[in-house]
């Protein structure tokens, strides 16, 4: 899981990765189609062409993120519970996090704060926090299933985890530092190590 | 620990409750110095005069929550570790939470998204996790050196404490549900009666 899923092969995939530059470079606050528009190589007119407003081509991007994880995430191998979990949590929470992965978090960190004026941003907000929490849970379930993980309720530890994983990035991002990533992932793999891992 | 101290004893405590009023109402993207000016009783004038702009007066709104959150602090007992914990949970994250409370944390959580932007809103926030986090360790390591809280290190449980909580609000706020403060609040509860208060 990493935040951009590499070269683009299609031209949607080339408007999306310059949503991704625009965002990184200047926040979400600060991205306008037009910005979008300066990081793209072909003709500007096909993203006008494509999206009415800033707010509808940012919703694309969302469903486009959302539709890569779910991808990534159905490839995965279903036999290593605690692999799975370490790879959805280096996917969100990074550490050592670099100064890109820094501002694309913030900017998701900012349009997620537009959900509640922007009901596409809500909806896709609402199903990435799903498709996260589902796939950690399944991970705990199969774990608690296999003997490796204590015996906890795996969608309550989800969330858990999810909900820490949320605070920590609207930490690490508004106080712009990336040390905070750092400590919070050191604090979730000991709670993790004590509560799920260790079997005691 | 409230939402706000009560009845304002003078006209910067009648301007901050203009601008508490206006954030719940309009939240921080639809407050300006205009708005507040309408939730304010006195003379208009009196707000243009003490504040240049919206972000110098949220600035000084931010600074007087910090003060009324010490002033709070410094005048509860030192002798109950678990109602000291209990007290700062129940204000940050309570359950059930009404529309205002609901409303109140999302600007603040939205003005904590303009930190990166203006460095007085930085220099608060920072205070502020600073002041909770140092509240909440306080407590338990009173908690851990009475005996009556589990062996755990302090700062690291205050820390995990913490960002759970701007989790559980940043994601409540965002997605317009009051369920998820109440979820959070259980699981955050059962986090502390496994970890700190159950003595095993």
């Amino acid at each position: 899981m990493t935040d951009w899923p590499g070269e683009p092969s299609s031209t949607r995939e080339e408007m999306m990765l310059a949503t991704y530059r625009a965002l990184c470079e200047h926040g979400y606050p600060g991205t306008s189609i037009q910005r979008i528009a300066d990081e793209f190589d072909k003709s500007k007119s096909l993203l006008y062409y494509h999206y009415d407003d800033k707010e509808a081509l940012l919703a694309d991007f969302l469903r486009f993120l959302l539709e890569e994880l779910r991808a990534e995430l159905e490839a995965v191998p279903d036999d290593e519970p605690r692999a799975a979990i370490e790879r959805v949590l280096e996917g969100l929470l990074p550490a050592p996090i670099d100064d890109e992965g820094l501002r694309f978090r913030r900017a998701m960190s900012e349009m997620r704060s537009q959900a509640p004026y922007h009901v596409v941003y809500h909806e896709q907000f609402a199903r990435f926090d799903e498709v996260i929490r589902a796939e950690l849970a399944r991970a705990i379930k199969r774990g608690v299933e296999d003997g490796t993980f204590r015996e906890v309720e795996p969608t309550a530890t989800a969330e858990h985890v999810f909900t820490f994983v949320v605070g920590a990035l609207h930490r690490a991002v508004t106080l712009d530092d990336p040390d905070l990533v750092a400590r919070d992932r050191e604090l979730l793999d000991e709670y993790l190590e004590s509560e799920l891992y260790d079997e005691g």
